[in-house]
């Protein structure tokens, strides 16, 4: 079974299920970020999956991207793994705004996270939630 | 013609060609850091790119990923686009080791780069350009 990282669960909200990929909102309202996780344990790096599932990953990224093109105004995505604190493969999807809180700084470190409200979850899951077919809503 | 971006181009130091990118090491000897440029003008985002091509950028990430795994004692891959500042589409890999500079920090904005020198520089090259055929030694 797969163990989803306790700090990855903590600061996130979870979006839905894709083929490869667990789908989380990073918890901080500064952008629309998305926290993709792909299902199997003990992976570090991107290379560390099978060339398939890396080519799976490429498809679901690029589903991201339309569906954060779709329901926000973005200027430029920032996409990548780093995993220095939190070692669990996870790939960030970041839609910037050149107006946004730290631009054109990169995301990490240069703002402190400013939650959602209850009424902008609720809010924001209406917006995303549709995209997925969740057995866990 | 591709042009590459004058500051991609003067932040670094040309190592080889593959099938689509051309392949920059940072000149900042605190991490070996290679920046990926697919060589297409007017990419701004990964998704830019055929999906085709995106797959023969995972392939090349790969490649250079092994390579650096090669010749690097590494810790953690950090694979990113961001791109908030050169537009023009490029992918960072960096080398990032427990004791380095900034660790766990993102490189960007955290440290002074430090140029390599001369010796630095041909030594790196020795290590780096036999994984490629160039035209451009």
């Amino acid at each position: 079974m797969f163990i989803l990282d306790s700090k990855l669960a903590n600061d996130s909200i979870f979006i839905g299920e894709l083929a490869l990929c667990k789908i989380l909102l990073m918890n901080d309202s500064n952008y629309p970020w998305i926290i993709m996780v792909p299902s199997q344990n003990n992976l570090r790096e991107i290379t560390d999956l099978s060339f398939a599932d890396q080519i799976i990953l490429l498809k679901e990224i690029n589903f991201i991207v339309d569906i954060l093109k779709q329901e926000f105004a973005v200027d430029k995505f920032n996409i990548a793994n780093l995993g220095n604190v939190v070692s669990q493969l996870h790939i960030h999807v970041i839609a910037r705004k050149k107006d946004d809180k730290t631009f054109p700084k990169p995301v990490w470190g240069n703002a402190v996270a400013v939650p959602y409200s209850a009424e902008q979850i609720a809010e924001i899951l209406q917006k995303l939630q549709k995209y997925f077919t969740n057995d866990r809503k």
